[in-house]
């Protein structure tokens, strides 16, 4: 009995050990208890209040993406998204205008005096997007497409790092790491749920990892409260959560017309809805009434 | 292609009548739009202020109770939780002081002016149990034992009844029809996370299942921070969120002495803990600062 | 270096004392080397030769069960199933024809030189039900309901007992050990599928699990082929899977009219159809041609 | 109740014609009947006889292959497996050697009048790679690496695609369907395990995948006993279940050394573990016991 109190304790000894190991990691809070604020352009994400990132899911035309961003703008949002390259489960569904994405998206958001972030595929496509990008986003699909995270890791533009469908807290921080290693620590984690049996939602959020994450790492951490839920009539209260629990910030897909979308048609809010949404959140507390979100 | 359109619309049509069976549930919230409210002594669970259950795990002893009770007391938490039948996994883990610990519960709450919730594991226990408690739990392990529920549903004491571990929404919803169906209404839902692949937590809190409980159903949502988590250092930001997502209350572990607890001794907060949390909670605005939680 | 080299080494002492106290399990493998056999009339589960469990998975009428069981009989089948208490998702589900069911499946058992088993769903049917079963069963939904455990430990007959939704080979064992514990070691432990986000099957079917459990445990280990899967179409490569891998039985679900049966129309299969599958069980010599499956 | 008969029977007609979208798929069986046959050197895989494909996870060095090859060739296995680019969760871990680890297997092989697979992670890779292997793997990790799937697709080499860790069938036949859309339909498909709740394997084999996958395409699938399990214990009965349920081959990791193997040392068979697996799937009918696995 004795012997086994004090193999319980060599045992505690050796977790020690390994925890150790991790304290070495760049993105670990051990080995940086700073805060990271990730500039980009007017925004800090990570200061201290939170920002929020709006858009559609893909950008379609000229049309709809000015629609939406002069109505952004409107409401202070500064950071403006739209996915060009879109991994689509099957490959008859519509693929994204590529490059012609960015360019839109990007113009969009310079006549706005807004900054934009967009999703990057393949590894050879991360050096093209700075141009056009001021936040390289790497999605779900790719967060171990780890040539993807080395070259994101090679260049020095913010990158928005979203969790896989069924990758472990853990398995996102080292995610991270391999960006950080490369050089380029201006990293802000989103979770955007997990893949469980529940139907009910798209996908599970997985609130508990975003304490998680920032106890762990010294990085920001935002919510997708579109891709995580799919649902849109749960959008306020899922807001607050999200915002309640620290995350730095929200990702809320819009779109000016979200039923004839060609992607994601469910789960994005029209711009009145979105605007709803922001007043609730800015009455309640949850957000700050002046502009930037 | 009109066809498909025709289609379209008809299979639309078909889900809306599968849709029409739901709606006669007792317990949806299409059945009755205003908020179910149930009275437990003082407290009025679903009535716009959240509650706060708290109390160890497991009753152990007399002193244990009276030490954790006349805590709580003073923080103004009216309802308390102790386990007397706890179902583990091993035949050969403290099983509970069963009758006794309903007694000791019971009179420790009279003692502090304070109502009390134990679970009860069998149909046949629900009557006797109705003398000690003011609210008989239905833990996750038991959330389809049928037999249980329509025993619950014959008596007129308020239930706590917990999401089974891997239950999907619609199932505990089901689970709550077999209370109601047979007479009792008095049902408070409770989140308690589900079994995911991820490891960090013990569970994963499925945030999003509470707005979605409200929505499909008038019945109050509680949600249980220490199981869902397992985790102590995570209690604070949990809590927001579960409150600002709209739960009706918290359920918190609480004990004298968690490293000598008789289970789950990593996950229960000592008394000072508790009223750090309580008092965050309340200097942040997510609980009311007058008595009673 | 040498300090991280020892604590590994003293990391796996420690392991190996945990594994110590898991080897004074009575259903533990190390405890018993020997294969325990369960006799059921003149079936010998786990004596080598796999046998096949079959009927219904409601009991509904006597002309339903005499169609079936004059069927199997035929092909040679001993142990026939049909459920009487059926832990139904909907309280306005069919719920089953409770004792009255039992006595039509016992007497068509008798009538057919057959031994039958069912489900019981709560502690204070187990003795009645002892009267007219030959094995009880105990479903997944109640894998952790620890006070039917308990009844089931306390009387001698063979008990079915199911693997939950959810539940971890562990945890299976030690739901079979709550029965041991109690003085009943005749228990024949299932795999009948887990609860993922696959949704081509109804659950899982964690096929791993079969010889794990028989290396662990020296219980013989069933596979219920039409709950894991809910499909019809692939039933004859799972049961030839579940037999290679080492299962010592299989459960499938036969109803004369699937199309109209009470609960579970989409997997039961017809009479024809369960012919068939045995016949090219038996010509593929993945079932022995005499009598007794 | 008419009118809901009817709307059932409209239903059915509306997931009829969402079949119909499917029937086009070019890897649906309903678009060919007949199986597809990859010809990897002197292998017909998916002609009828299973294949082995083996070797250790990482090439490491020269001696290692040496050694590993020359004892499968012994044993007559024809395809012979090495990672060379490694997908790893840390940044820190060995990371595989790249371009010579193609070469040393790619020579290894030849010596040995072997033929070979590795696992290929990014578009660019992919032309360089054809000149080195017979096979092109695409991992778990990577199985929505679109960018990667239509590389695979415009290359005329056989491709081996792996599930993802979260992927559902449905999703792996469109991953399939990227590839086969850019002209390649030389397309292998393996089932490795999913991930679950369960810990007492590495992963959760999906063994309902296999005939599910089989019906719906005409490509031949195999399973990673490896991956699927992490476990050597219980490699022979889960052999046999694969082979049982009509997988077209196995894939079986080995490694002269797996005690000090850079990566998945755990689960790695050494050469004589191999040998006796090969030797009791021989003897027991899962394999034929002529040349060539």
């Amino acid at each position: 009995d004795t012997i086994r109190h004090l193999f319980k304790q060599i045992f505690q000894a050796s977790l020690g050990l390994q925890e150790e190991e991790k304290k070495s990691l760049l993105i670990s809070r051990k080995n940086k208890s700073q805060d990271t604020v990730v500039q980009v352009g007017p925004l800090a994400v990570g200061g201290g209040t939170p920002i929020i990132i709006s858009g559609p899911c893909s950008v379609e035309t000229e049309a709809q993406m000015e629609a939406v961003a002069s109505h952004l703008q409107g409401e202070g949002i500064a950071l403006l998204r739209g996915g060009a390259y879109k991994p689509r489960t099957s490959p008859y569904d519509f693929q994204g205008l590529g490059k012609e994405g960015l360019r839109i998206l990007s113009e969009t958001a310079k006549r706005h005096q807004m900054v934009c972030v967009s999703e990057i595929v393949t590894p050879e496509d991360v050096e093209m997007a700075c141009e056009y990008l001021d936040v390289i986003q790497i999605g779900a699909r790719n967060m171990q497409n780890f040539e993807l995270l080395k070259a994101a890791g090679s260049v020095r533009k913010p990158i928005l790092l979203k969790r896989g469908l069924a990758a472990t807290i853990e398995e996102l921080l080292y995610a991270a790491e391999y960006i950080a290693s490369r050089g380029n620590d201006q990293i802000i984690l989103c979770e955007r749920g997990i893949r469980t049996y529940e139907k009910a939602t798209r996908n599970t959020l997985d609130i508990s990892a975003v304490p998680i994450l920032k106890q762990e790492s010294h990085l920001p951490v935002v919510v997708d409260i579109s891709h995580s839920t799919g649902r849109k009539d749960i959008m306020f209260p899922i807001a607050k959560a999200a915002l309640a629990v620290g995350a730095d910030g929200l990702i809320i897909e819009t779109h000016n017309e979200p039923a004839v979308a060609l992607s994601d048609a469910k789960q994005q809010l029209d711009l009145d809805q979105f605007s709803t949404l922001l007043n609730q959140l800015r009455q309640s507390g949850f957000l700050p009434t002046t502009v930037q979100a």
